[in-house]
């Protein structure tokens, strides 16, 4: 098959000219013998890489000198019990807001280390909705409030960062990191899984201002998961994933390449507006969340006859146009449309859309 | 650089021929339009890859049925926490047995979960010998008993599989795994960091026996580093490190095109001889390793005259031989020579320390 379009929720379409650089490059890194796989990360030459890759983190998302950048391992989904370990500090309880499957999957982890507040909950609209933040219930004496700033698997996202009302904003940012513009200021903490935006699965990016580490339950925490003890070895207390860290590299060097998050985020907006749009105008196809916090990066849709699912699928990856099943707990279609799909794709689905609508 | 030969000791030297399909199929699977990074974890293109690869692993080491193989992530050193926490069982108490700096590490960390009886320990000869099995202080409460079964910084290797006295054996087996045959019925848990013998660095394997799982202590481990939760979702309850898992089927792949672990034990024999018979019969470079507990696949050695130290590495990388730096705490020099380290290797190490030699 030659020409395909993956709409995969993660991991995800890279773009091809990286997947190329990483071809090209795959036996002899700039002439120095050796595959990256193959060298040591304590090496000169891995050292380039690993320093590009922290710079140009930091320079695409303005990360002040304040903020440590940590490349770990295990999934956000192992930050879930890291982040309260980490950055408690000796407190007993944090706020969560839920607005889908992942906040849930956040929540439920933390309560193993602490008590939390869900301070919101859009569980009442099938999370199609993101609570009003003048309504959330916020305690003081919490060491955090956390919310999923873009929900995979309900399509939901904030348009814009919410006020913590004093405490630390903590932000799982897997699915939209690098995909529109923020200020790091605002928040306590940023992590992310590299497998939607940048780069393959196997390293977790966790951005953290500096008074939040040092304070790590050291009864529980693994040291290769507590942040202070990473950021005094640059993320190297033990090896990490050499091969991973390259390819998220080549990605950021992308992204630098097409202009940086500003540009990125344009082409972003474009693109879903123009799903968006070719949803809301059919009779076949609809997506019942709220406008105002429609996810960029995902937008799952159904048919307005199951029945037609399966033929939707078959006839779909027969044009090219791959994983577009829903997840199992929402039902339907979702195209995740990341930083690394090309206009021409999210044009592709919406033709392939209009036509199977036409002709069922 | 054309022709290089690399002693590192993790990440480590692939086969050239590994390398040479993954560049081939970057940017398209087998037919499948897509490059393996950009695959769903969940989709049919990638089960072929995870079903593959365990049962390449089961078959390579002989893995009985009543034993789990696991793919997580974080490196042996995240399991240095993560096994106390899973295999105590309402104990208190672990046996480890200190061989060098790996062992420290483990025992230093198992510390925080529980009480750790050090069995025995090779300090006294700074970590140049094993202990006498008939002299280690086994308690029968204790849950299992520790060891690293090849120390890649001192150079020592265990050359059986010692007797746990009716614990379960836990083995660190980063550094030698596949690297010569073993029984898997006489371990209760085997794990390795995949980096040297098994593929790029960002898997870590957890071999483990059906009656040591499902009793993790909930009140501290992540649930993506439960085994029992792990092995029920096949290791993705979250999102594996996908392109890794790949890259180490391919290992697999290769190793059982060699003809399996027995043939390249062989081989392994045959380098690790030759190149210890070098060091013996020059008066130049020494290794301090009782000759009984010798690595096979990581070979230290210092020069008689320290001075020449970094002459020596110079000279040996102008001529192809890279990263063959010893440990910071050892000195000296180390070569690693892993399953993927080609006889000709061992071969062109050997010519330039001899001509060194001549010449210094």
């Amino acid at each position: 098959m030659s020409k395909v379009y993956n709409f995969s929720a993660g991991p995800s379409v890279f773009p091809k000219s990286v997947l190329e650089t990483a071809q090209q490059e795959l036996l002899d890194w700039q002439g120095s013998g050796m595959s990256v796989m193959e060298m040591s990360h304590r090496g000169k030459h891995f050292s380039i890489i690993a320093e590009a890759l922290e710079s140009d983190l930091r320079s695409l998302m303005a990360v002040p000198d304040n903020y440590k950048v940590l490349f770990l391992q295990g999934g956000a989904s192992a930050q879930f019990s890291f982040i309260p370990q980490n950055i408690l500090k000796g407190k007993t309880k944090a706020c969560y807001v839920n607005t889908g499957a992942w906040s849930e999957k956040a929540i439920n982890d933390a309560k193993t280390y602490c008590e939390v507040m869900v301070s919101a909950s859009s569980e009442n609209t099938h999370f199609t909705s993101i609570p009003e933040e003048s309504t959330w219930l916020i305690d003081e004496q919490a060491a955090y409030l956390h919310f999923t700033s873009n929900e995979t698997i309900h399509g939901v996202e904030f348009s814009k960062c919410p006020d913590g009302k004093g405490l630390p904003l903590v932000a799982d940012m897997s699915s939209n990191i690098l995909s529109r513009k923020i200020d790091v200021n605002q928040y306590g903490l940023i992590y992310a899984g590299t497998q939607k935006n940048m780069g393959p699965a196997g390293v977790t990016v966790v951005i953290v201002r500096d008074d939040l580490i040092g304070h790590g339950v050291s009864k529980t925490l693994p040291a290769v998961f507590d942040y202070a003890e990473q950021a005094q070895h640059q993320s190297m207390l033990n090896t990490p994933a050499t091969y991973n860290w390259y390819l998220v590299g080549l990605i950021l060097k992308w992204l630098k390449a097409q202009g940086g998050v500003e540009v990125i985020e344009r082409l972003n907006i474009a693109k879903a507006e123009k799903l968006y749009q070719a949803i809301d105008r059919s009779s076949l196809y609809s997506n019942p969340v709220d406008p105002i916090c429609r996810s960029r990066m995902n937008v799952p849709f159904i048919l307005a006859d199951q029945a037609l699912d399966k033929q939707f699928l078959t006839l779909a990856e027969a044009n090219g146009l791959f994983q577009l099943k829903g997840h199992r707990s929402f039902g339907g279609m979702r195209a995740s449309i990341y930083n690394a799909m090309p206009e021409s794709g999210v044009q592709a689905l919406i033709d392939f859309m209009t036509e199977f609508e036409r002709t069922h």
